[in-house]
């Protein structure tokens, strides 16, 4: 790399999906990009070096500014120290995901942000190195490394990520002719109360079910079959232990079942609930879930996405 | 269905294949088929009505004559309860597969009656009613409903079941190139000894591991990834709490990974230990793993079984 050369862009903006972790029967490994909803990060070269952050706009504000507490600038501060390149990077954030919503915001700004410093750079970085620096990032959040939510944000899609000191990727087909349906209930749910609530220990006959139901729609979706995906998209481990954090959980999945979905679960941590629907019951599926939300008393956003493998790309 | 019109067979022979249940990372609900080693089931009418055994041959000779309490036969009593035909059936069953050996012998008998009792019959029952009468047969010597040596000894190959009173039966694809070598060492595990050793619960993060390499050993057999399936393929539930029942099971472990095997775990409930291998190395790999069982003192048999789909068959 020769510095002096500057082939990378003055300015760039990128924008980084919301992401469903765990997908329901994935816990920690399975995560799920969401195109509605996401994330814009707008890096600029400076004289000045280091990472300095300017603006935080959008559905959150209230984010440290400090670059090395918050997770877009720590994912970028991660660079500049491998980089090393003879600029500083400043930093402007819009915020479209709802803090503690269960639908990767931490992840998604520390993703768009380092695809757009990326930009920036006069050789760029592989896919697997701006995962891992986002990585960096979102450790600030979330406290620990986690990698299912950045994964599926960067990369797009149905993500399996096996292993976080080395992952190994890897995206899954999925089906045709299904949205993914968002249902985001106007209360916050902090990652590490919802991770509390775990017991240590799983019992055996809960695990068989489990990873037959992983498996059944893995096998599901690589063989787009919606019956078996049908059947198979259901957590039998961590939503009975997380449902009680969420009003109304029983009564939103009750309707999106009823109404045609092929499953219906808590996207992450929550408190967001996701289904996956046939395109032609997609509507009828939100409302449904938005009403059974508001009878619980709850006020919401929702959102029908298609399932989509687009990661974050630069936009500006 | 006319009974009168006869048209099945008077007589038919079926094979069934071994099976390794479990295949490492999917207690309970993957099974694989190996060709090298099976069951071979002669079925002939006769007119006197009802099941019976006439003979046993092959490598286990002392198991039950009464039709009822013995697999192949009370899985074909399932078949003349619910067919009634208007003949009965005398089975001949030539054992192939070693008593207790964790290689699905119980199941494969099952499997090879009832596809040569289906010969019989005027009217072919499908594979999905083939596998619930093997699995009444089966319960006879497990003392429990399961098909995960069933449906692979069944339908052949690389199988994932899903639920026990419907099982969905999904075949994964299986990568060229490779072998599934078996080493036997002549000792018998119960199957019942083998489930009581089991701890009733598992950690969560054991289960995250878990569900981890299940997926990716999924996704490296639908994408034909050896680097992912050599990187997943490795139990960490249920192997760590069996290794301790076959006598120098580290050392024969340590001798396939080292001769380049992709995995190498226990076969069903043991003691069975299988390894895939691509296909130059299986040799090799089988003789380190015969040696070191023969250093902890064990007699051994061992195949090499090519990956592949085939399942029971009429063979005369």
């Amino acid at each position: 790399m020769n510095d002096s050369i500057h082939k990378g862009r003055e300015s760039a903006t990128a924008f980084a999906p919301a992401s469903v972790g765990n997908v329901a029967v994935g816990f920690d490994v399975l995560g799920l990009s969401v195109q509605a909803i996401g994330d814009r990060v707008t890096a600029r070269r400076t004289t000045e070096r280091g990472v300095r952050i300017t603006a935080i706009t959008g559905t959150v504000v209230d984010l440290p500014l400090e670059a090395d507490r918050n997770t877009a600038g720590r994912a970028v501060i991660s660079i500049i120290e491998e980089q090393a390149p003879d600029f500083g990077i400043e930093l402007t954030i819009e915020k479209g995901i709802p803090l503690g919503s269960g639908l990767g915001g931490s992840a998604a700004s520390a993703v768009a942000a380092v695809v757009a410093a990326n930009a920036l750079l006069p050789t760029s970085l592989s896919q697997l190195a701006l995962l891992k620096h986002a990585m960096h990032g979102e450790a600030v959040a979330s406290g620990s490394v986690h990698v299912d939510n950045i994964a599926p944000s960067l990369f797009g899609g149905l993500v399996l990520t096996v292993g976080v000191d080395n992952p190994n990727v890897k995206q899954i087909p999925m089906p045709p002719g299904v949205h993914c349906v968002l249902v985001h209930p106007h209360m916050v749910l902090a990652t590490k109360e919802a991770r509390k609530i775990l017991k240590p220990d799983v019992s055996l006959s809960d695990v068989i079910w489990q990873t037959a139901n992983l498996a059944g729609f893995l096998a599901g979706c690589f063989t787009n079959d919606l019956r078996l995906i049908g059947e198979s998209l259901n957590d039998v481990i961590i939503e009975p232990q997380r449902r009680v954090l969420i009003p109304g959980f029983d009564a939103v999945k009750h309707a999106a079942m009823s109404g045609g979905a092929l499953g219906c679960s808590i996207s992450g941590a929550g408190p967001t609930v996701f289904a996956w629907v046939p395109t032609e019951q997609s509507a009828q599926v939100r409302d449904g879930m938005v009403a059974a939300f508001n009878a619980a008393g709850l006020q919401c956003d929702a959102w029908i996405s298609t399932l989509e493998a687009h990661g974050a790309h630069v936009i500006a």
